[in-house]
């Protein structure tokens, strides 16, 4: 199976992933939505931590063959980014979206190694914001980026622009199409939903108000 | 050398352990202390996040070989525990001390597994607040916990009654004599400076004041 695919089977079958068209979820940033997905999930199951683990690190060594450290995205993409550089055998970060309130007031966690091209590491992306965040901390703090990997993405309109106006290169590891693909043949949605879940990736923002 | 005195070797090299009794460190606590530490560090430096991350698993398998599930301290535990829960192929989740202001509002972020028991891991322990609040969010959720493992421990008499009376068991791969032995084999530190430490480790809560 390809892997798009399966990290769709596996997100759905460990329920990372919900969806439901009828009784909509509601987001933290007020956006209904029918689907929900929670991808620390992944990291309670050592067969499925691993398959993404190993997805995430081909990904980067195809598509972003320069980057020779990690960023982890606080707090989701930590576990996932340390997993990577464990693997890829390279320095390790990790980026707040918003300084704590107490301590040092650090958004960058570790120690920059200006020298790398860092690739930052997410679980989900939405409309981007956080990876974005993200990176322009790093920016900020004179580091090169080499791009961003997140196990899923919506394929939100917002987040394409957001990326291509910042100039950063996105690689997710499965997406809607996929996740619409499987949970069909898994029989968790039919034809009307999936229908009702392609109008709302196309105006989320909007959608259900 | 003994893994003790190399992880004190390594936290000094890098600069994650900071000694200095002339201007002391301010804790977000609001202790003053002459030592501040900041174990994220390992994370940027393969070699010695990966002999740290060996130490735990072979502490964790002599200490508490009923340990099958991991439980990271969020979030300077997060990246630790993960490459644990790789190494030792088991279930892993991360708990929050506080619940965040938005979302699903989970302590507890991962999913919990009832029959497993769960090794807290924590990159350093003050007063042990915050293991102990993992922990007892833990205890809340149903959770077996096989103890606490950090990377550092000061070693205070605070600290040593709490996991007392909660009744957990602690083992940290490096300590305050680790640290200060080899901080004055690598000059770092003269006599006069390791007594003012030994001073304040004994009452920290009020040194400085």
């Amino acid at each position: 199976m390809q892997t798009d695919l399966q990290i769709a089977e596996y997100l759905l079958q460990i329920q990372a992933v919900k969806i439901n068209t009828q009784s909509p979820f509601t987001w933290s940033s007020g956006w209904k939505s029918p689907i929900y997905c929670d991808n620390r999930m992944v990291l309670s199951y050592p067969e499925i931590r691993t398959f993404i683990k190993n997805a995430f690190v081909s990904a980067i060594r195809t598509h972003f063959p320069e980057a020779c450290a990690v960023a982890g995205v606080a707090t989701a993409g930590i576990a996932h980014g340390a997993l990577i550089a464990d693997v890829m055998d390279c320095p390790y970060i990790y980026v707040r979206t918003s300084a704590k309130s107490h301590g040092m007031k650090n958004l960058i966690e570790g120690r920059v190694n200006p020298e790398k091209s860092y690739i930052i590491v997410e679980d989900l992306i939405s409309t981007g914001g956080s990876s974005l965040k993200v990176a322009e901390a790093l920016k900020e703090a004179g580091v090169k980026i080499a791009g961003v990997v997140a196990i899923f993405s919506y394929g939100f309109p917002e987040a394409s622009e957001a990326f291509e106006q910042a100039g950063i290169k996105v690689i997710a590891l499965s997406t809607l199409p996929s996740l619409l693909q499987k949970a069909t043949e898994m029989e968790y949605i039919g034809q009307s939903q999936w229908e009702t879940i392609q109008e709302w990736q196309k105006k989320p923002s909007v959608w259900g108000q």
